[in-house]
């Protein structure tokens, strides 16, 4: 079981190799959202996502054989992208399997930092049945997008720098797709001795994480039609348990509000983030009720987006 | 003649109203460069471009009497939107004579902020004239966007905190247009007993500055046509003495240099920078060979732009 101490070697690990991101305000958002919003950037983090936080923590401890035999995933583009620069860096290779409908600049993201690209169909099934067939024929190891320990303990340390610098935060908003930056915040938040309130924020069209909480058990995803093309994944069997535990709630999220939620940071906040990213400010604006007078952090997952393919 | 005491004193007067922006940095561009580069983020700033230095020094010295009256102004629109909100904090009104052909954001930045719009040609000439009606029929204050020694000293307090912040700096960029943040600038740079060269980064396609400097003296713009909505107006009578004074060198980007450059902050740095920010960078990467191996700031002076206009 993962705890604080997971969390705190992780960030110790980590530290040297990334960035710690800025946390921004805008008293704009604020008059809109009834509250006191605090945006964790990790849209400026490196490779442009907070993924390299717990590819760093997993790529550090990865054995000198296991580097020689070569390192595989899946991926929506961002854990590729952090996964190969982690890998890279310690002089191995990396095989990112993507769906074929990746943006390109995700797919130029891992390319750029030494990955090399196989392409699967989009959706589940197709993702796992092709990096099985890519294991076998070259024996890599597999660095799982979220459901693996380090991972998560690696993706809980942007919670953690939130609330060094900014105790007295009432509530957490993340994004929830496989479910490792929701279930590393939530140990994070829960660690530390915090009050803080954890939700999730999660597109309706890919609401698996919402109707397994539900339901107490997982359920696969009956669509994965949202621009959120990081949250798309299907919720981890070691992130579940987590989230079943700890977290206040799930907020599902409609396309149009996320598309206006991006919109408003790009505007109001001059700062490029994802779909994948804004749903957590849409989360906050759809939800007014629950946040209205609160100090509100919410993780800006990622900053990498296509532009020439803008939602407007 | 405006000294860095007039400077001081801006800043003293406008610090309760305005950010202290960000400098920012971004190791692709370093390498991209071979410069060490230095943003400084006004794109981060009160009404969206560092203009509220300027309005808010030059509003917080007007009598009740003048506000009484109303205040004027031409603007490519942020300078409108500044002075309006520094104009509407003084429980004022402004009028800004706009260009029919500015982006509507730009139009909606000075309506938010309590300005009210009156439409001109494109153009120096009928700018001047609709505002000399206007002036005549309403009897308002002219706030002028640049030609204004107390609009140049709070345009300096930008490159002042650049230069708190990094006393380091070998060189400074800056975009010139009327010439009140360049000419702010050289004042701040030279003033505080700094070496650093400073650099105007100006449109090819609205070259007058550069022109008038090879000239000896003021000379029009012959072309207004470019994408850098900012730097279309005609250098002053007062920024231009200073500037002759004092500037190392006005360098002339192309449109698509802007462009790229443009682009590259966008994806690179995820943040939201308007073309007339971006033209520093583009000025830095076309002349490499003057900025290698320097620490080199870079005033990003705006991020207003409107997100169903991009340039690519």
């Amino acid at each position: 079981m993962i705890t604080l101490k997971d969390i705190e070697a992780a960030h110790d690990r980590i530290r040297p190799f990334i960035h710690r991101t800025p946390v921004m305000s805008n008293k704009s958002l604020d008059e809109l959202s009834g509250a006191k919003l605090f945006f964790k950037c990790d849209n400026f983090q490196k490779a442009g996502s907070f993924k390299i936080r717990g590819a760093t923590n997993t790529v550090e401890q990865l054995t000198q054989e296991e580097l020689d035999r070569g390192i595989a995933t899946t991926s929506s583009g961002n854990h590729g992208a952090a996964l190969s620069m982690a890998v890279s860096r310690r002089g191995g290779k990396t095989k990112v399997v993507m769906p074929n409908n990746t943006p390109k600049i995700k797919v130029n993201n891992v390319e750029r930092n030494g990955g090399v690209v196989v392409r699967c169909e989009p959706g589940q099934s197709s993702r796992e049945s092709v990096l099985a067939d890519l294991v076998e024929k070259t024996g890599a190891a597999v660095v799982h997008p979220y459901n693996d320990e380090r991972i998560i303990a690696g993706q809980g340390t942007a919670a953690k720098e939130l609330l060094e610098d900014h105790p007295g935060l009432d509530m957490i908003v993340s994004p929830v797709s496989g479910g490792g930056l929701l279930s590393g915040t939530l140990l994070s938040a829960k660690g530390m001795g915090s009050h803080v309130k954890v939700f999730g924020a999660e597109p309706l069209e890919a609401d698996d994480a919402y109707r397994s909480l539900q339901k107490g058990e997982i359920v696969g995803n009956e669509t994965i039609d949202t621009i959120c093309d990081g949250l798309r994944a299907q919720i981890g069997t070691i992130t579940f348990p987590i989230i079943k535990e700890h977290v206040d709630r799930i907020i599902t999220v409609t396309e149009e509000e996320i598309i206006d939620a991006m919109r408003m940071i790009w505007e109001r906040m001059k700062i490029i983030v994802e779909p994948s990213s804004a749903i957590t400010l849409g989360a906050v604006l759809k939800t007014r009720n629950v946040f209205e007078g609160k100090q509100v952090g919410l993780i800006l997952s990622g900053g990498n987006v296509d532009l020439e393919q803008l939602p407007w």
